[in-house]
């Protein structure tokens, strides 16, 4: 504790930057937080998984309304949403021939189903998406693609950007070529026996067909046998389903301000997860921060301005909580929004999205995070998917972005488990948003970005 | 290639432990072995998994056979025995109560089936084997038994002494009590949702019930759900099936001495492997390790003693190919055995059972294996489980022993795959696996231990 007020005071001042002390101190006390490790260590040992859509799903609304109403937030409650649901099913990859073996396989959200008896076919590769963007459907036609890449870790998440792509489009390309199924090596940088899943998507009018994710071990084994260049053929079996309509929903928190005509902060992180792990990294740390955060501000006495936390649902499926809100909460008063959904890892940087009105409270922000070792970047700030649409409609966007160089060893597995979270990194994320909520909503500055 | 020379000399010469010129030479040159990655990645890309008794393991043989023959050894060839298989089913763990999920288990080998309905019973734990001796059976009947600890890594891989019977015995001792079932925490040091197998054993007369292991975050995550004080109920299905008398078999190779009359070495490692991963450390790089240094001998011109490689069959089930190799061969004279079986990473010591008649060459592998990193311990060398009868029968033991402190992450799990082994690695090892053969084989010394 001595050391970061050391640190801090040898903080250059910035322009206008200068540390209000009320801030600092929320800051320097967040470094004892226990508010966001026990959500976190509570949601994923007594839920779970949670996957949208699913009864999971919805006892995970339950928990969170129970904990943030002892936590003491006002206004707490679940606004309900309907979507279709998509469940996991049977999922074995073998090789046939030349040389049978089994290897890990699990489908791609919105794959569509083998049947039961699976899909046997020859396999043809590609080194990348580009690669099989660039086949005739000769060479595909009635085959099983297999996609691999390699993706390398990098601190700022670039690398999800260049790879995720192969996720995300390469069913469809596959599918427009005449391609039985597709399978891809794990958008991932770790070398685990455990798949990566996440959402694939089908372009409009084209036939949804099985899709699923090797893990990095097997889609390298998988590698190496075509190199020896004979012919390779799987028997592929994916029996996801879609459940039609089923309820999903946002749980909805706040933390009333002085001043209610004044724009509000919004902030959170997702509720939902993939369903192979206990969406720890992916999202409950998200959640357990931002609120932990709040709280922090909460307990301090009333801020001038309101800040609403929002565990958001269905964010994996393509942001549909994100949706249901923008429709419900739109046309509110929104000055900064911020979510935390990049894992658990210290938060590096820091950037934000603000006009001129903001630019007091975007130095003052900067000169509280320097101490935790953030450095203020240059560029865009990223706002999550859950409060995209909502910067995209003018708000302000706080960015303080998570260290993502292990990320991807975890994102969308089974390994997404609470051992993964270290309780100090936590701390330091906790810091960082009590920070600069202590700035941002004590300012009646206009922080909009348009 | 010059540092390791440079290294060399600057050895302090031990009494009669003169570095022998051409050993010395062979060393180095093994530094840029091919050999033993060629085997490596050939076995676990062209045949995977070789789980004791089945088919699997049968086309390891002949790939076997293929490539030892290929390599230039004589007197190739397959011998059979006859053991009991066993293979796993379906592996589900479900707690039903009070916090619904998941968690991943795999079936321990020998374990019951708890047929395919599964059982379900409350959870009883305990922090160690010694605790659930301790119990009564009032505490332990009709549940479903959960053993967890906190195995640590060594280097010695002591670790594995202290937390194996968990294992081994814990199964048995629950039965005894009346137990329905029991899961434990893996024995292994990784954090990853992968379970660790292996056998377990029950004990004569024992009623055999279901057994499986928990992989370690699970374990963790159980062991949360228990710290709350709620009883746990769980669903637990595991339907392995022993499926009667099945062929597995040791696959035999040699490098004939120019002294027939003189005891052989003997070494080699197992060619099965646990069923999850594809048996890369555990054991394709035991037995590539041992192979590219005895054709290192043997393309330096005929040794002085035969050369003994053999390729075990069903290690993991408790020996069964040392078994049926010492009815075999147990009456022919051995000077010396040696097995590689703890992984791939680099041999940081060196041990040798050998009776006086032994010292001089005990000191000169000693001398040889220096530059390599390699320290001289004292106290006895553990002969592996392929090669134990025969150094039970008074050979002497060549203990060249791997570092330890990263194997329980990958042990018996779906993740030993090739992409853990470091090539460079594999290289130290078949130096100094040819530094003591060259030495060892062109010695005329009595070797045996007793």
């Amino acid at each position: 504790m001595k050391k970061v007020i050391l640190l801090a005071a040898a903080v250059p001042m910035l322009v206008r930057g200068e540390i209000p002390e009320k801030a600092a101190a929320l800051r320097d006390s967040a470094l004892q937080d226990e508010v966001a490790w026990s959500i976190t260590e509570g949601l994923t040992t007594e839920v779970g998984q949670r996957l949208a859509a699913t009864e999971a799903e919805a006892r995970a609304r339950d928990w969170a309304v129970a904990r943030l109403k002892a936590l003491g937030f006002s206004n707490v409650r679940i606004e309900p949403f309907t979507m279709d649901g998509w469940v996991r099913g049977e999922e074995k990859a073998e090789i046939i021939s030349p040389f049978p073996q089994r290897l890990i396989v699990a489908a791609l959200g919105g794959s569509a189903s083998t049947g039961s008896g699976g899909i046997t076919a020859q396999i043809v590769g590609f080194p990348s998406l580009d690669a099989l963007k660039a086949a005739s459907p000769d060479e595909v036609k009635g085959k099983i693609v297999f996609v691999w890449h390699r993706m390398q870790p990098t601190q700022d998440g670039s690398g999800y950007g260049m790879f995720g792509p192969i996720r995300w489009y390469g069913a469809s390309v596959a599918s427009k070529k005449g391609a039985a199924a597709i399978i891809i090596r794990s958008i991932g940088t770790d070398h685990h026996r455990i798949a990566h899943v996440g959402s694939t998507n089908f372009e409009a009018g084209v036939k949804p067909i099985p899709a699923g994710a090797l893990s990095v071990p097997d889609a390298d084994n998988l590698e190496r046998m075509l190199a020896r260049g004979k012919p390779v053929s799987m028997r592929l079996t994916l029996t996801p389903q879609f459940t039609g309509p089923r309820q999903s929903g946002n749980v909805v928190a706040e933390v009333p301000g002085r001043d209610p005509t004044l724009p509000m902060i919004l902030i959170g992180g997702h509720l939902d997860s993939w369903d192979l792990g206990t969406g720890a990294i992916d999202d409950a740390a998200g959640i357990a921060i931002t609120t932990a955060a709040a709280k922090r501000i909460m307990d301090a006495g009333r801020p001038l301005r309101t800040i609403r936390v929002v565990w958001f649902g269905a964010e994996e499926e393509g942001g549909l909580g994100a949706e249901a809100y923008f429709k419900a909460h739109g046309s509110e008063a929104h000055a900064l929004v911020g979510e935390s959904d990049f894992g658990a890892d210290r938060i590096w940087q820091f950037k934000m999205n603000t006009g001129a009105g903001g630019n007091v409270v975007k130095a003052r922000i900067g000169a509280l995070l320097a101490p935790l070792g953030i450095v203020t970047g240059s560029g865009e700030a990223h706002a999550g998917t859950d409060v995209e649409p909502v910067a995209n409609a003018g708000a302000g966007v706080l960015g303080l972005n998570q260290d993502g160089t292990h990320y991807f060893e975890l994102h969308h597995t089974p390994d997404d488990t609470l051992d993964k979270i270290d309780p100090e990194a936590l701390r330091q994320n906790v810091a960082a948003w009590t920070a600069a909520l202590a700035v941002a909503a004590d300012s009646p500055d206009d922080l909009r970005a348009k």
